[in-house]
């Protein structure tokens, strides 16, 4: 239905309208819109902007625009408001795990100054729990509001209790079953309340088949969890499993998507999550680390390449496939790295040994590196090469190839063991190492066979 | 609570099972899991032995089976069934989107048979209305099964429709509101019915401020919408308005990991989406065909090379920086597609035109040209090169980081507009022409300096 895309027009006319203060105006556009069509509009506003039609919108709006908006964005406006603004406007009004990703992002002494200014103190409670948690485990991702009926009821007094819960929750996925001692026990999809017999008691119709994870578990564990078992809606338990939060969907997605774009960036050499819109210094930043290496294993390199001066001022044409070898290595690298760290990522790296894995790996890296230096070879045999340099290149793409496969498998899967991330293997990192031992491997072979075809 | 990990001695165990057949003890054993586990324990199982367990599993948790296994494993499966036992057994037992996109990998004459066995006829033609639709539209994606209701309905009439409808559906999400044309109008969380006075009219209680996508809609888009709007739920809705089907936000996690990892796959070479545990035969076919035009491209920069034979032949040092200008030309260039391509995927381009865009990346790149071409200028100059070298080398530096940033920004933005997959920018095409145009920049300029310095 509503179907909202950003246009310049659109931005100059409500910029036009904020400087001629036309409040009414305003209100009419922004009422129209999703909070996250708002949050969309805030980035490109100045913060003078900003606040003005922030203080245009209701309440319960405005506090679902600061959950939508990137964390910069919304660090730097709540940052120029006094914590009681932020406490009644924003936090007060957000689910407990919204508001402690909000709070958790401020100044340790704003957190307690706007916890202090709570009207609600049984959510403030709340939020300082969750606030305790790391925010990479499910902790960190949990919410507290969630539905929970005790095992011994009946439905009739299960829904008067649900009614009185649900005010306080957006959306109902899963009612929650505990025990006298907050253990879960299990579920009731409200479907099965919808359809239950009235005078069913709890104990009979719940499901007691129910997937939870514990408080410390990875995000990304949590995210796999979710999709392999397709749940909308996962319980979170202490150590004793009494019942203590709940992860919704909504907030894997964002895991998800976040796990999926770092390690992509990684790949292509970027070390923080950047966006395009992001200013020329924060793109600088995320980008020249990795140029750094690269331009430190660049010079490494240009030493191997420098101790070969005797055999490259005889026989230049040497260099002609120097740049070849090198960027094959470097591709065949990243592709054995990419599947390890896909693998690592979503869980599929099955149940074979690391040596199984390795022989794979090298039978494919075999096959590969057969049909490269072949064809490698035809070339130059047609192309009327000397036989020194038409084997040199050959024996050498066979021996990078298989060097740069077997290098780019173990390097993330010794890096997951070391608890690093693997993902960074598939950056500039493994490349650059990839193209020093290829040179190395190619000129030592070129001195070899330059010196045994020679004499 | 549960919490399954498939281990080997798991497996051998169950094989074992399977070779004693004894049926009672892996009964008892797959009991306990979940759909999700069994389809995981699957993939290690030989055919005849998936068979084997596949039938001593009760009908409604092996049609889940066949709805979690990779698309490979599943049609070998199914294609050593009859039509019969797959219809009865399987697609009789689906949601109406499973079905079909089970159905859609089988060929059409099966489809035809299968479809013809079913016992539903009603489902039946839902699943052939789905089979019309492009699996990658919003019409490919959405399920037939919703719980609709009229705006002219009072909510106990709702409440007994309801218990009726809902017989067929997993988990209810929304109550969609349409007229009597079938028009969608809004929807009714369960939520508001269970918190609402029971003398209630659908039309005074819903709300018709709702999100929906047209038939047509691509997925990625599906994807980014209920992403962006923290949906579970997507309604969808014919040419005319009319609601058709629902997308729930388990088949759309489906859709952003196959998408995150096509390109992230892309990014590294691999043109298919592969799985670690494929076959060596099928990796080697996803990496060799980017493999083939690294290669042609490495010929290629031999014989640009080539063409400056004399320039190497008198200053083999040259050759020295040959790698480290192709390396940071790729590097720079992967940064600057990738970065696009991200933003391209997430929408979130912005709403500048291209050639703000293209300035800005511009400022980007001038940074980092400076600071790398002066750190290799410092660097040349203390290692005591000669002065045409140290020159050479920092001017070919900041040349190629400025070529190869606006290089790499331009081309996924006109593939994005000429319809192409703009992640195959990221791939090793764009490495390779940086390369090639690296080294033609790097030992042109060479021949300038070496040529003015000795002149």
């Amino acid at each position: 239905m509503r179907n909202f895309e950003l246009t310049r027009e659109y931005l100059e006319n409500l910029r036009s309208l904020i400087n001629s203060k036309k409040n009414e105006a305003i209100t009419a556009l922004l009422e129209e819109l999703h909070p996250a069509d708002i949050a969309e509009i805030y980035v490109e506003l100045t913060l003078d902007e900003a606040k003005y039609i922030y203080f245009l919108i209701d309440d319960d709006t405005a506090a679902d625009v600061i959950t939508e908006l990137e964390e910069d964005d919304r660090r730097r406006f709540l940052e120029s408001l006094p914590s009681e603004v932020i406490a009644k406007r924003f936090i007060d009004r957000m689910d407990s795990d919204d508001a402690a990703d909000v709070l958790g992002e401020l100044h340790e002494d704003i957190q307690k100054e706007v916890l202090s200014h709570m009207e609600d103190v049984s959510s403030a409670g709340d939020i300082a729990d969750l606030l305790s948690f790391d925010e990479d485990t499910a902790g960190g991702l949990m919410a507290k509001e969630l539905i929970k009926i005790k095992e011994s009821w009946s439905i009739p007094t299960c829904l008067r209790s649900m009614r009185r819960q649900a005010e306080e929750i957006d959306e109902i996925y899963y009612v929650y079953v505990v025990d006298n001692d907050g253990i879960l026990k299990g579920t009731i999809s409200l479907k099965k309340m919808l359809l239950c017999p009235v005078d069913s008691l709890v104990r009979d119709i719940y499901n007691s088949d129910v997937i939870s994870v514990r408080v410390d578990v990875k995000d990304e564990e949590v995210s796999n969890i979710m999709e392999k078992y397709d749940l909308v809606a996962l319980p979170v338990i202490d150590t004793v499993g009494r019942l203590v939060g709940r992860i919704t969907i909504d907030d894997v997605v964002d895991v998800m998507r976040e796990e999926a774009e770092k390690d992509y960036q990684l790949a292509s050499g970027i070390t923080d999550d950047v966006e395009f819109s992001d200013s020329v210094w924060v793109h600088t930043k995320a980008r020249i680390p990795w140029l750094l290496i690269g331009l430190v294993g660049g010079i490494l390199g240009s030493r191997v390449v420098g101790g070969f001066i005797g055999i490259l001022s005889d026989h230049p044409q040497l260099a002609f496939f120097m740049g070849l070898i090198a960027a094959m290595g470097g591709n065949v690298g990243i592709q054995s790295s990419a599947i390890v760290v896909q693998a690592l990522a979503n869980g599929s790296l099955g149940i074979d040994t690391t040596f199984t894995k390795l022989m794979k790996e090298l039978a494919i890296a075999l096959l590969n590196a057969s049909i490269l230096s072949a064809l490698i070879f035809v070339y130059n045999y047609y192309a009327g090469a000397p036989l020194a340099l038409t084997s040199t290149v050959s024996v050498a793409m066979f021996s990078v190839v298989v060097f740069a496969s077997l290098f780019g498998t173990v390097v993330p899967l010794v890096m997951n063991q070391l608890k690093f991330d693997p993902a960074v293997a598939t950056g500039p990192f493994v490349t650059t190492l990839n193209d020093i031992v290829g040179m190395f491997i190619y000129l030592t072979i070129g001195t070899l066979f330059f010196t045994y075809f020679t004499s």
